[in-house]
């Protein structure tokens, strides 16, 4: 079974999703074709890649991922597929990809005459999503190139025994998710264990201080809680509400994780 | 060919449900997966069982349905699996399946080491939704339970020749949907035939009088108007308008339903 | 393999897309179901046909559109099935198909006496299509009729060198698609190419005017800019922003286009 999963911000009023998937199934009719979501913030790179980051590795290898948030699109920005892990990725060469770039065989997408300057989600990306997924292999749907855009996520540092870093996602029901992962040293991509390290620790955001329990259901309902979120990270919630909302705060804010 | 619908209150802004797909496209990359909605009202065990009640019986047999509306995810809320009429079911012990419980085989899901404490859909329901849809039978993905939580839906009441019942549904379009069957006896499961016993009658509810026609589009745009909803029972609308709006109705409001 | 679009305006909160699914998967099992949008503008045919002109030919031949904006059901207005290029559609006969109806082949599908007067989608649409994708030909479906409503959408007119239109269709991004093709004559159906023959010249809309470029991506953050759109006419946007904010403008608004 081929599996093409899309990831962009064109929202699902408009037919542009759509107008990708008769692409592709015209090209492949039986392919599965998921959506991750289009509702990522309009042209934020570091949000696309925190959902790219959650979700690529559940699916089957051979999976082609498109991602598709693209605010220079039609210009001299380049388009590339990229192979990581037995996984195919399919983008703008912006950034976006940066999770999956470590020793990945990148390639340079041909942008066709006929493709419209303002949806290469539909003329470019689309086209060779179905290409990689009907078998081809990444060196027949481009050419090799060695300096794909790199957009780092933010790193976090130590300060003694406390580790300083910042909102990077904020999900719809105002939970803050942070850079920081487990003090035992898992990160991003391990499931959240039943026992973080960071249990019975607090978490210092916006003046305000959310003790870490094992989930949110720990607290009455409308206090602030804090713990290893299903992501691999420290999040910040208000149990039935929104800790965005409480604390007024978004991606980018400073967060202080320690263990006392 | 294994059918999987998802049910939940996650939203589709966010990578949770591309996640749950993720991990059952893994364990069974054939499976067809339906999204009946993710935006039930966050937490709302009766909204999501109303459309729970109207949708699973349309889906052939042998579909597994997961529903997750948690709120106390992560705490020692049981995880279920039940059968019932040949579909197969999944959700938290919260009352969420009452509607197909009735002599349904319930068993309890274990909950792995790791599942992640916030997100028992993606560790625990995604996981078991696929098993059942592989074909496994209910007994082989957890042990038997008599004692599911029920938490069964507001009833309704006779004064004299009066049905008394509540608005249990306020849908996108602001029309209130009712927990009145039609006069005839036809009760949720049934199509909305398309002639109520109710038509000619009236519907009473925050003090305003509704007559009962067989469709909105049997009143002037713009006035309120019941009717035999195609769920099997009584709504109140405002054609090309919002009844939730004018009536400033949401759930739990009283209705009083009249052949007169 | 069987393809059915789905293109209404139920919006995705509410259990009605999914009745339509199980009904279809019930008769066809392994259908592929897409959703083009289920986010249509409430009542609105154009914006309906809109969004159908730009997606239908980019799936395979046989593929059954399922069209339901439906403002009318319950009333006197007939349901029908067209066959068009070796697409198939189904929707209420109230203008939506007006696009494919210039030689097709249009049939009435009969309503059953139980379909429920307030979901046709359900009763009449869903279990019609099913048919056809199953590969029923349209006259097994329904009979032959030689008059469905049609209502074209606006056309545009010349003033000198200036094309006159108007704003057919505002997207997610507030960007305002018009119906002015390019002035090499090519229109809706076609791709946007690579370049336009309005680039060079100005849109004026609601008294501002907008230079023509390549893409939106050719003027400054928050400048406004037309260009050829994806869908083959011309729109005006603003870069990260809104147009339709910037100048309070919605459907209906006439834009002029001249190539100077």
């Amino acid at each position: 079974v081929a599996i093409i999963t899309l990831l962009t911000d064109f929202g699902q009023r408009d037919s542009y999703v759509a107008e990708m998937k008769g692409v592709m199934l015209s090209a492949l009719p039986g392919a599965t074709i998921v959506d991750i979501t289009h509702d990522v913030p309009r042209g934020n790179i570091f949000a696309a890649q925190y959902v790219l980051g959650r979700t690529w590795r559940r699916f089957p290898t051979r999976t082609v991922h498109v991602v598709v948030v693209d605010p220079t699109v039609g210009t001299q920005r380049r388009a590339i597929a990229v192979q990581h892990d037995d996984h195919h990725f399919v983008a703008p060469d912006n950034g976006l990809l940066t999770p999956v770039l470590g020793s990945a065989r990148v390639v340079e997408l041909p942008i066709p005459a006929a493709a419209a300057p303002t949806f290469h989600g539909r003329d470019v990306f689309g086209p060779a999503a179905a290409q990689l997924a009907s078998g081809a292999s990444i060196e027949t749907v481009g050419r090799e190139i060695r300096n794909p855009v790199r957009t780092p996520p933010p790193v976090t540092r130590r300060d003694g025994k406390d580790v300083i870093g910042c909102v990077i996602y904020v999900d719809r029901f105002g939970t803050l998710v942070t850079n920081v992962a487990d003090s035992g040293g898992q990160g991003e991509q391990a499931s959240g264990p039943a026992n973080s390290g960071w249990v019975g620790g607090t978490v210092v955001v916006a003046g305000r201080v959310a003790p870490v329990r094992r989930t949110f259901a720990d607290v009455p309902s409308g206090e602030l809680v804090a713990f290893l979120g299903s992501g691999g990270t420290v999040e910040i919630a208000v149990r039935d509400g929104s800790a965005a909302e409480m604390l007024g705060v978004k991606e980018g804010a400073e967060v202080r994780v320690r263990d006392y």
